[in-house]
């Protein structure tokens, strides 16, 4: 038996249970890792609140991204064996002592972070590859805009794109997250409730790549930011996806407005960004140049209180549960 | 002197005004074409109200396409000489008996097309290529939507979509202008006026690019039909550009929305639209696979008969000046 946390019933952060799970094997194309720590995102919130079921197949165990160690390897798996350390984006199954992980979602755990840091890397490094690096086309020397630049996408990404060598501009909530966003290669911070972040943009030359989760009104207005031949990438609309915008912005300055999903990919795309991310972006991580900013660390038995605090909005960075 | 036509005072067709000017010769890089044909397009109906000027350095007599003879080239032009039967992209100054054009936005008269056809081929063709081929990058197999497909860029884009091997779909405003339709190779035509272009596109399996110049309420219904990976490109907005749209539709469905113009690119840009266009599309000409649907032809005295037709949007298929 293991212990797992689930949201049986839909609800606020006190909907998270605590049950115990029979240990399974994994099945051919999949390991078994014992779990170091599993990171804490956004979507978790969603799922709890009965508004992103996971998808067919997956785990109703919540938790999209663990470290630990590998304890047991289906028959079809080659590259893998028992006792690896590693990290694995998952469909479900994350917030628990023990993980099934597809082989071709896992990864090996980079020099210089911590096994237990580790955990925090798969959904937003998976995330701001596919979507600013893919999707986005971010080039070395363009302008990228983050928004919630001091989240867990938000501080994966500004790292990313600066790694990169692009200029990254990011806006967040306060003075001080402003500041560790320019802490993380941010040559521009926009505290959003102090300033108009179109202006600062514009004034800054204008963006070329913007990676959104606010939706809203900052949809028109990131239009208005973009430089001509600019990509918006959409990934999630704290504040609505029904939106009004001027689509002769689209045509005049030639934009591109696309975004995804992660969790709904196919296994071999999944595969596929795996495959890029430790080609790319592993790389940045073992020379120093991407670190895992960790906010907060909680015991599987207070996952609650981790809700609680990604729901403020309050944190920093990424949130970890250890089992 | 020559005859041409300019729109001085914004108005209604009879805002055309008939003008005498001085031949010019050809800069380095430019010709200078006896024009047999001008092709009336939308926009030019724009700049006539005065809602879309000439770029800077371009003619303010209208028109954005001809054919005719070369008679005369410049010191750096090697391509083209005196008596080559061409026609050519405008920045303007197409409705006239002599125009100059830069010498890359000139392709030779395909075989199998009159002299006179050929004016109405170089604005709906670099515009489809652009957009559906290259921004949309339509593949052969997949299913294309176009509005308007009466019109010049329909007629346009239903042929070189279906002589690409895509399936086409095509919407119109009468059965007859949905015959046309279908004649030229789309498989399914929707009178709008009758039906739901978002059921039946559905119906039909999805779109997987489309081309759009009407706006306003069409654009969350293409976003609804689309399929995943589907991608809308945006080239004008009959009813408007600002639109409210369900962005969820973009990321649940990995869509991709962008749109260009085609009078802003730079020379060089056209110059490299017009090699990809006389590589790809000139031989599906050659081989009858695509034809010029020329509805009506005026002389350059009846410009405003010619403007009135496109206004009432009763015509089908292009409308071309002779001088």
């Amino acid at each position: 038996m293991f212990r797992a946390i689930t949201a049986p019933r839909p609800g606020g952060p006190d909907a998270l249970v605590l049950e115990r799970r029979t240990v399974t094997e994994p099945g051919p194309d999949e390991v078994r890792i014992q779990v170091a720590a599993a990171g804490v995102n956004k979507p978790d919130t969603f799922q709890r609140m009965g508004l992103y079921p996971p998808p067919p197949g997956a785990s109703d165990v919540l938790g999209l991204e663990v470290s630990g160690t590998i304890d047991a390897v289906g028959s079809g798996v080659s590259r893998w064996k028992t006792g690896d350390a590693v990290c694995a984006l998952l469909p479900g199954g994350g917030y628990a002592e023990m993980a099934i992980a597809h082989q071709g979602s896992v990864l090996p755990k980079p020099s210089g972070v911590s096994l237990r840091d580790s955990a925090g890397l798969p959904e937003t490094v998976f995330t701001v590859w596919a979507n600013v690096f893919e999707a986005g086309a971010l080039k070395p020397g363009e302008t990228f805009l983050v928004h919630g630049g001091a989240g867990g996408i938000g501080t994966t990404a500004i790292q990313m794109a600066a790694a990169h060598g692009a200029r990254v501009i990011a806006t967040a909530g306060s003075d001080e997250k402003c500041a560790l966003c320019r802490e993380l290669g941010a040559e521009i911070a926009v505290n959003y409730r102090e300033a108009d972040f179109v202006e600062a943009v514009k004034a800054a030359g204008g963006a070329d790549v913007i990676l959104d989760m606010v939706g809203g009104d900052y949809a028109d207005r990131n239009l208005q930011c973009l430089n001509s031949g600019g990509r918006l990438v959409q990934i999630a609309f704290l504040k609505g996806s029904r939106v009004e915008i001027d689509m002769m912005r689209i045509m005049l300055k030639r934009l591109t407005v696309t975004g995804s999903t992660l969790r709904a990919r196919p296994l071999d795309e999944k595969a596929r960004l795996a495959a890029a991310v430790e080609t790319h972006v592993w790389p940045w991580i073992e020379s120093g140049r991407f670190r895992v900013v960790a906010d907060a660390v909680f015991s599987l038995e207070d996952a609650a209180k981790a809700h609680a605090l990604i729901d403020s909005g309050g944190h920093a960075g990424k949130i970890l549960l250890v089992p």
